[in-house]
């Protein structure tokens, strides 16, 4: 039986190893080793990996103990080892992006977050399992508080190596909930920025992406994000992550609003209690909480995210039929799943005007959105509907397994938003972690993390 | 001595041919094998073509032949043979970027631009020169009018080849001057999109890049552009090109304001004389056409101006640091060029502060250039500041020639806005050509397109 507690848990962090660096009583190669060990030991069962760099990854902590020792780290991550989610190009390993038409695909090139995580002198590990394309079909990797469940999707191997000790951060990427289920589902840290915050670097072909970092304590989340967009910047056109050097101080918020949206009625009772109980206990601090019916334009932006769902998959359809399509047509038969098969050719009954009413419908509930910033210092919700559902796995004959990964259901209203994301491990249901999510305006990734840390820092966990 | 005249030169054309495949007196293998003879006369002094897929080219054109005399063809450009830049890739041939570093490269991949071209049943013939990486650095292609001077940059290969009449169409890409530039010295007609107009597929990394056809009319260039959209769409978030299915028909403007900018001061006489006779000619129809002292809009408009050749090579050196320090990093020594370095070394002086400055400083450019919306019709412009200048070898020892390509001061500032762009053959000097290009409102590409249609059938072209 899973008997994961928020108030148990003990994340791996890097933030409070690094003084014993400086001291000599510790180092990153050593650090490196112990995660090492930890990833042999759990590996076998949790798959999170699909490839890692070992000798890459000790050369590098060399450097970095070296620079430790000598008092002159490259940055408050220098050592740090990660996984990249294995949608990102890295210049030593593969990037197979769960496909088979992917299969050896090695570009020998570093995506942005990836280079600049280089540049501030961490440690990237190996790359980590994502479902076929970041999308709904599975890669093999289980959740690390009950084998028997999904991780969550799309990047699942990000969100387990946290849950399972493996790494203090890995990088993940989210277009419809693929940051912040799966951290949801695996008691994670996780911030999805600001659409545009972190550079996607050679992944720019969806409006709705985000790069974005899991991690086992706020404070390690927080400088990872950071470290990225102060050396790679953001997205082309785009202000770039803002925010402070070091992680944010705590901040207490005047006034939240919950926002219950399409995932309120598939919630079961125990994670509705679980969230209520949360609400309550910040209700007691003096935090004023608004419900959809306590304020006209609460209400009018939870309806404008009726049917938010369809409409995100929709559009990101869109945005990839294409490559997709094309990528079907350059590859043996089979390299592309039937899942994302039938995502592409349902896709294709579109045509650019459809497109075009759907970015006008998304610019709609943007602007409810941004009608809730004089009222509101942030949107407070589940970060899933729930704990990480049951493994369904396919049945040859049978109809494919719905929703392979959970549901994305309370991640795709961000989604459609661009706005910042950051989630919290505040609850357990049964044994396993539920996220609890502070959604801001655009830019507000910094406020978001300051909240969150008030919150984890003052607000007992519910476990029921 | 170069002896070009846009009044005699007769340019490769296709909308004009197809009628000739449905009755059977001529056929898309027919006119790809006339290709193929003026490639083989032309290229050796030329060199447009990086690679051609000859084979490849004679099956589609093979196919489409079929599909013209069973009266189905796909689209209008069924058959085209296309030249498509060497930056977008192409699942039939190499991609490689004019670069040593990307020597091989071969992703077995189709650009969006290509794919929705080849589904409108274009033959895709080869890859055409382009600058390195699409920058500072040229390629082997000299001007078809005089080979002792440059085609342009960065589309080098692209419009020489359109002006050798070696096919009636290709692609270009454009994000300083690098569509328009060409297109005037070659006496191409050619459409930089709206920003976002047309998908980049693979190619999102900047924030001002876009992708447009070259071509030997306005016809087929209008038709290559939208059967593009209309099969992959606009860049992902964006509104993607309007505008018909067919040409739109000419269209008299009311009101033209001309943009001097930064490039005034660079034109010589004989240049300026052209484009003064053109105006003329113009206003003799009764169009109003404003200068920068007639109106403080235009005026204010005109400052803005100021120092955006600067801006926006800041800003794309800014965008492609990470991946061009990338580049370098993980090739053989020399396998980028010293140009490129040089850019790299000057993008890593700014911070992402600095972007972000640059881009509100753009964002107050495209202020001022919505204030003229109600005012005129169109900008009218020089596309270059004069014809083709003659090609400088850089000389061992001796400091790297300037601007090998040629000057883009007449087209950053269109690059700045996301305003589309149409231009035109409209003059020649000293038997050179030099374009005059129409820059609209974002999202009027298609009235561009039909005001440089009435301006090349109503205007005398000027012949200094």
């Amino acid at each position: 039986m899973p008997n994961y507690s928020p108030k148990d848990f003990r994340a791996l962090t890097w933030h409070d190893a690094t003084p014993a660096f400086a001291s000599g009583t510790d180092s990153p190669r050593a650090y490196l080793e112990r995660c090492l060990e930890t990833i042999a030991l759990s590996e076998p069962v949790v798959q999170a990996w699909v490839v890692t760099n070992e000798a890459g990854a000790r050369e590098a902590a060399d450097a970095s103990t070296a620079r430790w020792k000598a008092g002159r780290p490259l940055s408050p991550i220098d050592g740090m080892p990660l996984g990249i989610k294995d949608l990102l190009e890295t210049r030593d390993m593969p990037t197979q992006m769960g496909c088979k038409a992917y299969e050896g695909n090695f570009p020998k090139r570093d995506n942005a977050a990836v280079w600049a995580l280089r540049e501030a002198g961490a440690v990237v590990l190996g790359k980590t399992v994502t479902t076929e394309l970041g999308g709904v079909h599975p890669g093999p990797t289980t959740n690390p508080f009950d084998a028997t469940r999904t991780p969550g999707g799309s990047s699942s191997g990000s969100a387990a190596a946290i849950a399972a000790r493996m790494v203090p951060a890995a990088i993940g990427t989210q277009v419809g909930g693929s940051i912040i289920r799966p951290a949801s589902y695996c008691g994670n840290f996780a911030l999805k920025p600001t659409q545009g915050g972190i550079n996607r670097g050679e992944r720019q072909a969806t409006s709705m992406s985000t790069h974005g970092p899991h991690a086992g304590c706020i404070e390690d989340m927080w400088q990872v994000a950071i470290e990225i967009a102060r050396r790679a910047g953001g997205d082309p056109g785009r202000m770039g992550l803002f925010g402070p050097a070091t992680p944010p101080g705590p901040r207490k918020p005047m006034t939240l609003a919950v926002m219950e949206a399409e995932g309120w009625a598939l919630m079961d009772e125990a994670s509705k209690a679980a969230f209520e109980t949360v609400i309550e206990r910040i209700r007691a601090t003096g935090v004023t909480v608004l419900r959809r019916g306590d304020n006209a334009l609460v209400e009018a932006f939870e309806r404008s995210l009726q049917g938010v769902q369809a409409l995100t998959s929709a559009i990101t359809g869109w945005e990839n039929h294409w490559g997709i399509r094309n990528l079907i047509a350059t590859s043996a038969p089979g390299s592309v799943s039937q899942r994302s098969q039938n995502v592409v050719a349902a896709a294709e009954k579109w045509t650019p005007e459809d497109y075009r009413a759907a970015i006008l419908q998304r610019e709609e509930i943007r602007a409810r959105h941004a009608a809730l910033a004089p009222l509101v210092d942030a949107i407070i919700a589940p970060a899933s509907p729930g704990v990480a559902p049951l493994w369904t796995p396919d049945v040859p004959g049978q109809p494919l397994a719905k929703r392979p990964t959970g549901d994305a259901v309370y991640n795709t209203p961000s989604s459609a938003l661009g706005a910042p994301v950051v989630t919290s491990p505040m609850t357990a249901i049964g044994g396993m972690p539920m996220g609890i999510q502070l959604i801001g305006q655009p830019h507000a990734d910094a406020a978001m993390t300051a909240i969150a840390r008030w919150m984890v820092n003052t607000i007992e966990p519910a476990v029921v």
